[in-house]
């Protein structure tokens, strides 16, 4: 899926370009819109007692984005498997597709106590659903 | 209280100095310690089932920080009225004790539910205490 | 003008809600578009020389947005004076209309340099922009 | 080197622990204090026309942090290259000794345009410091 983000100034920092830790909290608004879009959307997951929290980050910066420009995210839902799903995201600049950054999310599957949970035995519907949308 | 903070590049913007937006974040930071300074801390109203939402906040920017810049953020509790609590804040470079900002939040207090609640008559106790502090 | 936002999860904070000091940025975001929309974008001042540091901002709280929704922001370039310029702001839910939070923020300009300057004398044809805006 | 970090409401997100952006950004704070703490602190660097932005970033949560605790941030320069360095970070509970969170951060360096140098060539003695610091 491809999410939009318009850089915001309070996203730059005094070297004139994007601070370095926003491109995490895109990942995660690109994220957000990808369960929404493939019918699990957070909301939904929290109604059902399930949270998914962050295990893993990384992110490697090869241009950076500045004040003005609209970034073009490429999401996509790379890994499920039965305690772990993963996403891998590109980020490019939206008029000239220059690549600006590109990183890997992975999270896990707790209960609403932070009990990890196995998605594939007690949600089995949601889980299908993640497994589909990853084949794409 | 005096209160301290150490500018962070983060907090910069490509302005060159630390974005407005911060201050405010440093208002509750400084806020924080003030409430845990007089016996009242955060942790203490929560577990006793209150919350103290921010209703109002205003900040006038005389002089911008800059990174690397260690602040001094004068905090007082300026008013205790039965439903609403003001703090007021000022900003001083800690080395040459130049003005940077000055401003004021307005709270009030709730329950978990976030219906409003009278401090005075629901934790007397409590309401002492901030009372005590504010006539300093 | 109106703007829109969609509330991401890593504004809001363990109270359940948005942060409060997210609102100042998102006035940021709509002050941004709004000046985009009438001719006087960002960049442009900033190629001409100028900037538009905040010189005051003021808010007030009155209903808390929540992670998934969607606020509306009436944003009015309210005043402009020689040396000063306002922007009202009144956040709303998309959905149901209802308000959340209304605020203003005051700005000057200054040369690339900090010092202050007037945008009337110094450039007549921004100045009538603004002015012409404000007057709508 | 140690570095402590008070964790603030603000840092906190809607799951009621620390959002996962924020431990880079803790990062950034533990890496400047380190240089500082070598003799090379970014202004000392920014002096001379040296930028040094972060190429990658990896962080691996185990455990949350919580509003109102104190962490405590092992970081390390554990590589010094012509080109790159790597910091690396752990973060613990600085009450319990609990680990939270550990990480990588690599860096090169650039002139002021952003175009890459090598600092071991351009400027020998900082690259010394560096490897000095490394080899401890």
């Amino acid at each position: 899926m491809v999410y939009l983000h318009k850089v915001q100034y309070y996203e730059t920092d005094k070297m004139g370009v994007v601070h370095h830790s926003n491109y995490i909290r895109w990942f995660e608004e690109a994220r957000t819109e990808l369960l929404a879009h493939i019918g699990v959307p957070y909301d939904r997951l929290e109604n059902e007692g399930i949270m998914s929290p962050v295990v893993a980050v990384e992110c490697g910066y090869e241009r950076p984005a500045r004040f003005g420009d609209t970034v073009k995210i490429d999401v996509r839902l790379s890994e499920v498997g039965n305690v772990r799903i993963t996403f891998d995201y590109v980020v490019f600049d939206y008029e000239t597709g220059e690549r600006r950054v590109a990183g890997k999310s992975r999270h896990c599957f707790t209960n609403m106590d932070g009990a990890p949970i196995s998605l594939k035995r007690e949600r089995p519907e949601l889980f299908k659903i993640l497994m589909e949308s990853a084949q794409k």
